[in-house]
């Protein structure tokens, strides 16, 4: 059982046609889009075409995720600095969290900002904390090592699992 | 109008009071913390304290979410190659993503490896694909760029709207 997490993906068989050896730069790309509009940049590009991004990169869709996962961050520490030190500013900015969701980090500090004028500056704070944080405290190699070995890790338990059922299950016959 | 934008948040004034010059190491951190339990680690560290994180760290939180954005990117780089040359496999991958969600991306792919032999394969290149974007293509330097530009940016129009907002409303009365 254990030399079956050995496996690497590339040493599995696949249904699909593997694309011939001349497109080696390009194993992903579809042929007819490659010669038609990618023949200047051939020696620029090698990566895999994305599509459906619309204008925004994959980079930018994922920058604006972290985006709102910083004001989320940047809201959990400013209400845990006020619990010890100002539970009235507390209280407020709870109930405001409670009622105001932060999906949408830019959403929620701009009406914040209209609330009251307690409420702006607890936005003004908020929104130096997620600066702060983003640019000093959050640790930008730990999270592409973190997500690295996610990906490495995730591919061998899935196909560990797959081949430890299937194992079984043929052993039961 | 123009020298608003310019102001920066740290300009404008708190209601909370600012933490006393002795705590400069830790300006957020509330001081009961600190003292009962971060005196061993006051020189080792100087970041803001983030709560309820459970065991996971805010990297391991994003990096997570990530790590589900690849999957779902594999997921469109597959079916777009698929689509020039080999119709059928296309129409059997996007009907599995009409009926599955695609926001826990493990979850996914263990769903699809055990539909059917042709699923699996799939679900094998999707793997491997989202394993190659997140080592190779993705660009991690961009992303922290962006993410950077993001916060500052949006913090600056998010004043700049308040200020105009206010500025007009008192013109008018």
């Amino acid at each position: 059982m254990e030399s079956s997490s050995a496996l690497t993906l590339s040493q599995l068989p696949y249904v699909y046609p593997t694309i011939p050896s001349t497109n080696k730069n390009y194993p992903f790309w579809p042929a007819s889009k490659r010669r038609s509009s990618q023949l200047s940049t051939r020696l620029q590009c090698n990566k895999m075409f994305v599509p459906g991004f619309g204008e925004a990169t994959p980079e930018a869709k994922a920058a604006k995720n972290l985006h709102n996962f910083f004001t989320y961050t940047a809201v959990k520490i400013v209400a845990s600095q006020l619990e010890s030190y100002n539970p009235e500013a507390y209280v407020e900015l709870m109930e405001f969290v409670d009622k105001h969701p932060l999906d949408d980090g830019d959403k929620f500090c701009a009406t914040m900002f209209r609330e009251s004028s307690r409420h702006k500056n607890l936005a003004l704070r908020i929104m130096e904390v997620r600066s702060a944080y983003c640019q000093k405290d959050f640790e930008w190699d730990n999270l592409k090592r973190l997500a690295f070995k996610m990906v490495t890790d995730s591919n061998t338990r899935l196909m560990r699992d797959y081949v430890s059922e299937t194992s079984r299950s043929e052993t039961e016959k």
